[in-house]
């Protein structure tokens, strides 16, 4: 089986996990969040990036850059998930599948996080399971790419 | 490691799965949907039972006959997530962590889709991947009871 | 030219028709008013069933088991016109046309009735003739039905 | 049994019937239409008389004169059902029970066209079947007269 | 004085109570709360009937059916209270006047919740007291009906 | 003092008055209004003329003809009040000042007349007077011409 | 004729009249408002009396003492138009027709002064004139009050 | 037992009860009211004292004034209930439970009563039942009050 | 080249142009617009036509009956623009390409003028740009028709 | 430098301070907020007045008497700040410069403490600082009063 | 004629220009749309710059930094129109007049791309007519430039 | 007393501060507002530090540097007060106090500015006193840092 090739993207202030708000957020760092993505990612063969940024023009033009190496994204697009339509331009404009997944159970919070721009242009959705949300993340964009894919090619 | 005890339950017109709507659902019937589901209890260690009514009347019973042997449930509640108030205060008040998921985007369908009852007060959520939606669910839940539960201690 | 086979379906509190607040409803019993619609069918060569039922769970059973010998649903969800995704659902799942109809016209009552879950997927509506609504929609069926229906052939 | 006196009115663009938008509003002609209309009018024992016109003015200059000579109307505003409160007024100032009509399943497009100013002051509504809306509106309406005028004698 | 007839009805989720959401609903079960209404009935000389159902439509028909043999309703209709349509038209169609009670100050909790479909068509409303919400309906309720019916009389 | 040149303007509808809806408009007809308001002209010394239609264009149309030779508006729009943009272009297009009236008190009737397009640029507003309406606007809108323009001079 | 008795109210601030805002409220002082009104009053008729309170409950209680002597209001009730509860239900229950009034046009200013508590249970409405306002609806509720009073016979 | 010491607010326009709208409120006046509820106070070994105020800050002084011997109360607002916060924060601020009652069914009456500022922090709410609102409301906060003071102990 | 036949059509008050709201509309004349707009038209080989009328239903006429000749529209209705659901069906249903253009910046206007019903069914719209806005319309309809027409075709 | 005079303006309840919701409003009484004031009125060289009302009226009577000798308010307006529009209209109509204080956050209280009557027409806002906000306001309307004012010059 | 100086400015995502989302942004890359929009510069004597960004902030700093060798903008800020606040200061900061462009026709799509935070403080705006949007939009600022600058003078 | 440390952090465009919209934002430059603070930071022995950015990542990426060295921010969020929840989320993230202030009153400016992300987790708010805001923003964390702060010991 050819190996998939996906891309985790985390969006502003994740550096900050497992500092800070660890009642909502938990207490693993962004490195073992990255950790446990990767070891994943090899029992399920997907070649993995990971990739942070604070900056909505970063993800944007890192969006625009991998996508010619890149089958598909799990994205945690964070505080842009409710406001940044040009990151859900930039998502559908690269044309690749992308799944969203966030820490903690955003609908069970303030009410202006209950709006995603992002996931009615997702694959899916998965959230509230902690560092869980990005491994349900994998596995689900793995299977829907494995679904979707001509055997023997990657998109584009 | 103790068995978890987890139940699967299936909302309203969940028996038409596969025969109707296959753009949205998918082909797979409730029942190679509930195989699937078996296969992944097994390999996780999980004592799983499942569930189907199209009366939301026996969906509480059942709710309260079955809290005694369980330790959580996986949700797929169809139409009644966007109506019943009276699933989410079963659903509460029978005190076992649930997980919401749901076959299809319900984010990029009709707008009254878009806000869930159950969602606030789930664990977490996971939607738009087919029948991947219930085994990510199975996953992460299974995953939540493992760091949430004393060892060797059931619920209650 | 082959009969049709038409299922008219009442919601909840039908039974009460013709005793209870007949300045809204008239006085006409769900007896009678079955009794006009069998009339109608007779002439219009229709092969008709009734359905009525107060739970929202026996109407979905029942659209499920009926499917397969039907062409077309008369619908007056009553109550459930305004609150059931799960009828709408239901509906939609068993792939048959339906007609929407109301004995009161609901537009001129309460503000909670003037949006309906299942208008959107009528193929009509009908209401604030009566009894009249029921002969009205049967007869916009029957006509729906002859115009997209195959000679000599049920759907499915 | 004495005649009834009917009046079918068309509001704007409706010339353009079987022109144009057939995909929604179908092949037949207004010709056709009220060729369809006089038929059942025919077998309804009913007087009928038809009228449109592009221009709100017109139609409540019209009512203003018809209603004399008219017991009730059939009326499909187009689009100023969801505009005109002057064509409310007229259609109740006028005093004859009017039967609201559209040929397409008006709750199933914009949402623009889901509420309309004529419904709380019509006797019934019927829509979506097309040219059958027309004809089972005037048998509603019909039948309606037939209930609520005296024996004998025309309105006013 | 010729005895009341009065039935006491619980909708969804009621069995649960004492044993969840203790700090919300307070720790009696429901067979205290019947055993105290029954007390309060017995000082009154109301004759009482209680009943409890998950099922809307089980609900429905038993109103149906008791409605010939009672003079009103205490109602504590739980997460039904902001969702039936079905339960109000059923609580109007069968013509008994009834008062809403509810544990909980219902107002205090979700904005979900503070919208009654049924308030508007009760006699009173009472909330927030506990077991004491459904001993202050019943005295409201038998006030009301001791001040409203014929000496001698029951309804129908 | 030099006369006033007073237009006053009646929208769709007005010659219905006196026959129709008496409990909401009163018993007298349009040419009994007029005649009060010419009687009032009169005494207040200003030249009136009148103008009815049932068209929106025809009432641009005679605005934009009559402003040469008035000095301001007493409008009855009746129901183009809530809906008529065009209408408030053309009051403010041809720069005389006008007073909006109405014979009924419109924010005790449906919500929809509750708000007018015109009143922000009125000069002032009287209803629910029935014909008094008229004849208060009238005054209203002659004290304020009279102290508003310069001594012996029409507006342009 | 028997001479009507009629109170006007003026709310709160309105003894800043004429020393500030001028360009909403004009030049003319509370005196010389009054003045105004009671020479109007003096042609019509009519015995005034007027009062003036910051204070909605001395309003209230003015009203329930003046309500035995008095047959109708001329209200200007200022700021409370817009958020008195309480003063709508004063002006209901002491019995008496009132007409509101005010010196601007108040859905020219800010959105929150465009829906008046007070105008559904009033007679008529007259805003934006200045003082005319004062003086038209004086002269609208004399006229009301002459046309609805039996003759010789003051209300209650 | 201790005697409770309960104080009932009257809120605006009450003394007006009895006189007027008697279709809402009843015939009973204000007096017969107090004579009713200290009837009950009696019953049940309470030290009542009652307090009528047409003026917000008069009720909000008072409350302030008799927070030091009273252990809660009975609040009838009236149109104060929809609109103050200050109200609101009185009863909040001087930390006695207070019961909210109304005389009529406000959900079954104009929009604007159907919210109320007190209610998210009164103990419970009774409205609906006429006189037997206060009565009932009496016996609530009794209740209440026995469940949760000390014993032999006023609260501060 | 074959030459492209394109009709300008003018809504409500254009005739007004350039003597009234200069601050708003500017001071050219409909005449010297309309000349602006010939010059362009001779200058782009297109045969135009120009129409105004202060009329809804003759606009509507107008379209029907110049859709055979023409193969498209540049369009300011004006008023229209913001109310006329007649307008956009009748712009739909002769079934030729037409530019939305307003001389003003209607964003920037009153919130009313915000929304317009034609625009979703535009090719495209220009605003703001006082005269220019034609021009700049009618070299976009020009640019869009010279795009998407067969060479040597006319529409239909 | 001559002193400037400045009042401050305490709504209802603020006699309550100190004593109860410390949690909110902080430990510091009434009188140990109006010394900490004083104390740095003293500083900045402004002359001072306090004034304390709950009721409405009486605050509107104060400005109106006061506004002669001040040059500005600090007004802490409670819970009047969200709903009276009499107040804004008062400190508008006195026509004096003030600062809007609260002791709390407002912004992360109920939803109905959010909006804000007065702040559109305050020079400026300070909240959430506890006793701070009243002497940071107190500075900032001295900096205001400094900036603005002519030298050697009162307001008036 | 001195030449007009212009900056283009293109926002998020535009680089993807030409190779994704065809049907709706047209298959022109970023680079033959610039060069179209730099042949009319030529044509219209325009000095031209271009400048795009996927960074909200690289496009302010380029704003404030061009701002003095411009003399007004051609904007398309992509997603940036609907959620950028900053953007819309920026742009009045640096005291530009600006033109906003669409290549698609942002109304005929999802709502929250129908309100733009750029409109209202914009000369004009054009949009719907893929890259002629640029050349008219540039065409319409050119001329507002001309008309407004004085002869032989840049701003500021 | 040891010194506090905090850092002043200025959002998009206050740049241009002085030199555009000065009616708005006076005329003062940012250099002279820092300066203004720099010199209050010396008498509040506060040791100070300023940032700007007209890049939210940036912003983000300074707050997680700079937490590790102060106690506080004094925040002005420009346009990204309204419209970022990433900036919220960073603000709370790095678990440091901050008070939000603003030069203009943004209460009194577009709708869009009345609602703050940032306000409900600040300590405080201070807006429209022009550079003042800074300062009192200044004096108002300084007070709440000494109150909040453990004697000799900086946070974490």
């Amino acid at each position: 089986m050819e190996r998939l090739r996906i891309s985790v993207v985390h969006g502003p202030n994740l550096r900050l996990l497992g500092r800070r708000e660890v009642e909502i957020y938990g207490t693993a760092s962004l490195e073992s969040l990255n950790a446990a993505v990767w070891e994943l990612a090899e029992e399920l063969e997907v070649e993995l990036e990971t990739f942070q940024s604070n900056h909505e023009g970063e993800i944007l033009d890192y969006l625009e850059q991998v996508a010619g190496r890149t089958d598909g994204f799990v994205v945690n697009a964070a505080g842009l998930t409710h406001t940044s339509v040009a990151l859900r331009d930039g998502l559908v404009g690269v044309n690749r599948p992308f799944v969203e997944v966030h820490l903690s159970n955003t609908s069970a919070r303030e009410s202006f996080r209950h709006a995603s721009l992002l996931s009615p242009v997702a694959v899916g959705v998965v959230y509230g399971f902690g560092i869980q949300s990005y491994l349900l993340g994998l596995r689900g964009l793995a299977s829907h790419l494995r679904d979707t894919m001509r055997p023997g090619a990657h998109q584009d």
